[in-house]
């Protein structure tokens, strides 16, 4: 690279190709109005000179600025990046450019939609992982553009997500079904955006009431998303007077921190104790972890792909897409040890 | 929002304020040569209609263009997506945007090479974890922007990474300290880009050479970064008539990968089997594995401080920057269990 070099404008092809800069910006554009000869002459200096047209000098004046911003919480967790890279396949077969923005902390949140009506850089706007609030929906409705939510419910907005109540179904069912009892949760929650219990919580009261077992509250621990935290749930579940059998944790990432809590009590998985995640994190696998996957890298696709229909006015045939969860049966689920202060029970 | 509401146009605010486009643009970017009373009946009609300056007209205008393209091949792995999260953190808070593009085969690579010249978006690139080859320097050159890497060796550009000798040498620096004396290493290897073999295994034949061990190739197996091939690779290293004791693996997926092959085969870790890996991913602490931390989103944020520096028209006070590893002994590795066949070797 040759920093020193400065860049060629229009105004510098025009006057080395011996035409004014309105002629020199038409032939470069393919625009009408400009002889064959002069449109070659103008298009010769500028690959001699390795210029291109500005597209945003293009697409301002097309009124479309080719870009869409996608807004995520992180990208170190699985989840995220991999939703965003399905997202930016989608767009770049597109020729679409993808402006990543992130909003982990709350007053990141704040921040960044105060100053967004301000930002009337994209077409468009993914929202991926979290609910949007009130004060944030009026700052992306000054945007007037089109807004898509991906991993996550938004009624408000045209959106792609899973169906947690059922995932959560899926994972109850399962341990029921292989005959525990005294089942705990690992309710994962967002400290920062405190909202009302997901499909995820209240799949396990709705499992337990319609097999007609107690709901007790000890069994229920909360803890913010991530390994380290789930760990910390479980060493309250283990210290509990009358463990667990049987463990369901919101997401893989916190599961894969309860069995090392698990492990480190000195008990065994799944003879002590059983443990069910969500995701399919790519760990799941290489742990062994019983889990119900969601494909994530598809929804984000699928968030793209409406994002695009909007774009070309397109009506969408459907404003919520869930896509389905699945069982998937690994080594860290079993029926419950024979004890017979369980049997009796 | 209301999609059908059309943008206002620059010509509208001036048409609504009484004044001429070039009056009503002075006004709205605080440029001299219009009244105050001006300025504000023109600010007032901005207000009413939410019309804000197109950031991408102001800054066309002065030549720069507030964004800066970060190339990386996943965003599904951690080591990147962490990256990526230092990197957009430094430009958030200098108010440069991020666009991200996903090189993730070969073939998307050379696509987004090709066109790379046509991409007049940027004010410079980040490229994340991966070698830059000649041709691709070729076309990034006529870009005539700043590059810096990160992640990643690359001797012609400014670059942020961790010494990968240095790293192997204190994962395997440990295995021999132990009293490991039949080690293997598990090579991950990028198909796509066969390079000569990094600083990760020329630690290895070193640290053995001066052990005065000898390089036994049999001990030495390659896999594509990922779990479940370091999976695959740590079954080819278990089939051997003579397994290691002790496993030293290029990166904690690939070693969280062969752990599951080890626990599989129904030996012990450590007892049977040592192993240790490199990075320190948030899964290492959570299986209990030792290896060598590096600073991942550390080296995003300074490959961006680089950046705004040489925007800034700087010269950089170091045009490489290294940062340090560390030695993180948890419960996967320990002495060889005393078998009589070692102790008289």
């Amino acid at each position: 690279m040759d920093p020193t070099r400065p860049q060629m404008t229009l105004a510098d092809i025009a006057r080395l190709a011996g035409v004014g800069s309105a002629t020199a910006s038409r032939a470069l554009n393919n625009d009408k109005g400009v002889s064959a000869q002069t449109r070659q002459r103008v298009l010769n200096v500028a690959a001699q000179y390795s210029y291109v047209v500005s597209p945003e000098a293009v697409r301002l004046a097309k009124g479309k600025l080719g870009r869409v911003a996608v807004v995520a919480p992180h990208l170190s967790r699985w989840f995220f990046g991999e939703m965003v890279e399905g997202i930016e396949t989608v767009f770049r077969d597109a020729g679409i450019d993808v402006l990543l923005y992130f909003v982990g902390s709350l007053e990141d949140r704040r921040a960044f939609f105060e100053k967004l009506p301000a930002r009337r850089k994209v077409d468009a706007v993914i929202v991926v992982g979290f609910p949007v609030e009130e004060a944030e929906r009026a700052r992306l409705e000054l945007l007037n553009v089109n807004i898509v939510a991906a991993g996550g419910q938004h009624e408000v907005y045209p959106n792609v997500c899973i169906d947690d109540y059922r995932a959560g179904r899926q994972a109850m069912d399962h341990l029921l079904f292989l005959g525990h009892r005294r089942i705990g949760m690992i309710e994962a929650v967002d400290l920062d955006q405190p909202t009302e219990p997901s499909g995820r919580s209240s799949a396990y009261r709705e499992a337990l009431k319609e097999s007609k077992l107690p709901l007790d509250p000890e069994l229920v621990v909360s803890a913010p998303w991530g390994g380290e935290q789930g760990a910390q749930a479980m060493d309250a579940l283990l210290s509990l007077k009358t463990p667990p059998t049987a463990v369901y944790a919101h997401s893989d990432e916190v599961a894969v921190g309860a069995m090392r809590s698990i492990r480190r009590a000195g008990l065994r998985i799944p003879e002590d104790i059983s443990i069910v995640g969500i995701d399919d994190h790519p760990v799941a696998s290489l742990v062994d972890l019983t889990t119900i996957r969601q494909p994530v890298r598809s929804q984000g696709e699928l968030a793209a792909q409406m994002v695009l229909a909007l774009l070309e006015g397109k009506t969408l045939p459907e404003r919520e897409i869930t896509v389905s969860t699945q069982l998937i049966v690994r080594s860290t689920t079993a029926p419950p040890r024979q004890d017979p202060s369980q049997i009796s029970s």
